[in-house]
């Protein structure tokens, strides 16, 4: 934990927000774009010699193993992701990956060589802003069977993740072919906030004790295109306005249910043909609910579809769920080890549930799992602003240095 | 009037529609679009010999004149434009020009040679939804003060209309250049109702005596983009939801008007970033007023901005005019013309309103100007279905003829 070197931490990752970094201070680093695979590229770098080895599975995520004196046991992992929204900030994700990296920087120079190995992982497009859903890489490492359903998803270009996913092999010839999915004794990942409940608090490390449910909808509205001068009012099948009103009205819903914990999100709105003077025949847009409790994702799922119906006027309507994702509970044990590693740094800590979803969600199917939250300041996330002190990255990163080693020693 | 020919008419119309047509039966054919171009190029071939010259102005207006026998007086003009909807019918604008290229031949064949010359105008860029404002061309013909300031606008891919303007003066070299806004004696377009009112009352023609005024708006919403998991519904500034509410509190709003002659749309709106758990930190969406009384249109422009202000919740918007047109009333002596033409075609035909706007409009304020109206069926337009009977077409020819040669021979 003393060998951690904040100086190092910190030019690493504002190294690695040189891709995709834009003037206002944001990224643009969408997975698998040429960005990111010149990230991955980048990173590569960054751990060589004799105790490291780099992997990439089907699913193009990138790890780096520091070997441990016993081989025969399952390695212990940290990580998360590097691609970012279409314009992210430069901690998102990318916060995971280099503290895990400076942990290792930081064994080499104590000259430690832990008893299980240690990797760090950069997951495949978490974001799934690109490639709808999310976390594909994660999912399809804790359940591979997924990886196929995945592999025909297409980008907004129409390109599909499969050929992505080709690309991203090829950009990293360094890296060993390893099978998706192998085992992980456990796993921590180090994130920052994306809230502002840590800052209000006062508080410089979060152990994370569950990350809220989440269900992603997407509904489409069709109507029937006219002319906007011509058509009368009382004759039109406007699916604009329709779609417009239903998304009103499910805001108005949402907020009337007044529970601070509940999430709910339309973030795209698309419109066919899109012109001025002609009456709108299609609109998709997307839903995004988030509760810590599953019957509260249940009430909302009801209730979506209880409000579209009502509101569909002369229209007609589908809804597709794009993803379904239950609240999930921490590992107890990792979690013991977190706060006694979170104590160590003596720095000021709380218990906390993730409002966003992260790629430790699906760790937690295939090993025991927890997380380490840093603040965010005023809780801004995807987005340019995003930000947090940088002794707050540090101490993230010296507590997650402590309980990598307790794990990967026992 | 004798020697208008249906067949030839209904081929000519059929061969321009395979530019930009669509399996659907619709037409792409945006206006100055490689696709328009080749229109043009084969449209300068269908009136060729002694009798034609073929001119282009610097709005791009194309304009092919049958000379008259007195060189000194103004002349006729028919015409109306062949740009389409990103997705249009094969009859929006198109019917108007060839028309008047048939009239034209008609007066080959019966080997008159009128008066005054007879013009067929192709006008640039009515649609507008290229290029914003519509009926550029016609609107620089009668004021030529106006082109300037449509030079610089550029279009979704960020193309300038000058660049456009000129690849089109390139596209035609068989055409000789025309000081714009060229004095002409008197004007009438053959158009699509583009709504029901004709086919409801089992008319073959009408007779237009005014076009409603109409007044385009652009409405940007500024919220701030911040994570969908995380941010309370109580704190968020989400542009997304406060536009939406906008747009569905401003259809309420214009429906509970009870006003049949009242249009009142939304037909773009564009998200930014438009990602699935982003919120949305900017909405611009656009609105499109119409009615045949301008204080109608001012007590709509004062309810569009009450709407705006009540609806704005913790976001910012600003209201762009994009464009303004009073109702036009059209000339008296020119509709008495067009009368006769009408009643001796011996077909039903009624006087009538136009709810769509069109290049007629601008060409009044600077020429006596009417409109000939052929039904369209169910009223359709900018649509896939846009269609018309063909006796109707051919009925509609006929009368633009005996009217043109009258007022040719004036």
């Amino acid at each position: 934990m003393a060998h951690v070197q904040g100086e190092r931490l910190i030019q690493m990752q504002r190294r690695l927000a040189d891709f995709g970094g834009r003037s206002d201070g944001g990224v643009s680093r969408e997975a698998l774009s040429t960005t990111e695979l010149a990230a991955r590229q980048w990173l590569c770098g960054l751990c060589t010699g004799a105790l490291y080895q780099w992997y990439i599975d089907d699913a193009a995520n990138l790890i780096v193993r520091r070997h441990g004196t016993d081989p025969d046991l399952a390695p212990v992992m940290t990580g998360s992701h590097i691609d970012t929204q279409p314009i992210g900030g430069w901690l998102d994700g990318a916060y995971g990956v280099i503290a895990g990296l400076e942990v290792l920087h930081a064994l080499d120079d104590a000259g430690i060589q832990t008893r299980r190995a240690i990797e760090v992982a950069i997951w495949t497009n978490e974001e799934g802003s690109r490639f709808s859903p999310g976390a594909m890489g994660s999912s399809a490492f804790s359940d591979p069977t997924r990886l196929q359903s995945f592999l025909a998803v297409q980008d907004a270009q129409g390109q599909r993740f499969e050929s992505a996913r080709n690309a991203a092999l090829q950009a990293t010839p360094t890296a060993q072919r390893i099978k998706l999915g192998h085992p992980v004794h456990a796993y921590i990942e180090a994130h920052i906030e994306q809230g502002p409940v840590m800052e209000c608090g006062g508080y410089s490390l979060g152990i994370v004790t569950v990350i809220q449910g989440v269900r992603w909808y997407e509904v489409t509205v069709h109507g029937n295109s006219a002319h906007a001068g011509t058509t009368p009012l009382a004759t039109r099948e406007d699916a604009l306005l329709t779609a417009a009103t239903m998304v009103s009205h499910l805001g108005a819903a949402a907020a009337a249910r007044h529970d601070d914990a509940l999430r709910w999100t339309v973030g795209r709105f698309e419109v066919a043909p899109g012109s001025i003077n002609t009456i709108a025949d299609r609109v998709t847009f997307s839903v995004d609910v988030r509760h810590p409790q599953e019957s509260e994702l249940s009430a909302m799922h009801a209730l979506l579809h209880r409000v579209l119906e009502q509101n569909q006027g002369a229209c007609t309507y589908e809804v597709r769920a794009l993803m379904q994702r239950a609240p999930t509970a921490f590992d107890a044990q990792v979690l013991a080890i977190l706060e006694s590693a979170v104590l160590a740094t003596q720095a000021p800590h709380c218990h906390l549930g993730s409002g966003a979803f992260h790629d430790a969600m699906y760790l937690a199917d295939c090993c025991p799992t927890a997380m380490l939250f840093v603040p965010s300041k005023k809780g801004i996330s995807h987005n340019a602003a995003e930000d947090t002190l940088i002794s707050d990255l540090v101490e993230g990163a010296r507590a997650l240095a402590a309980a990598l080693v307790a794990l990967a020693d026992a």
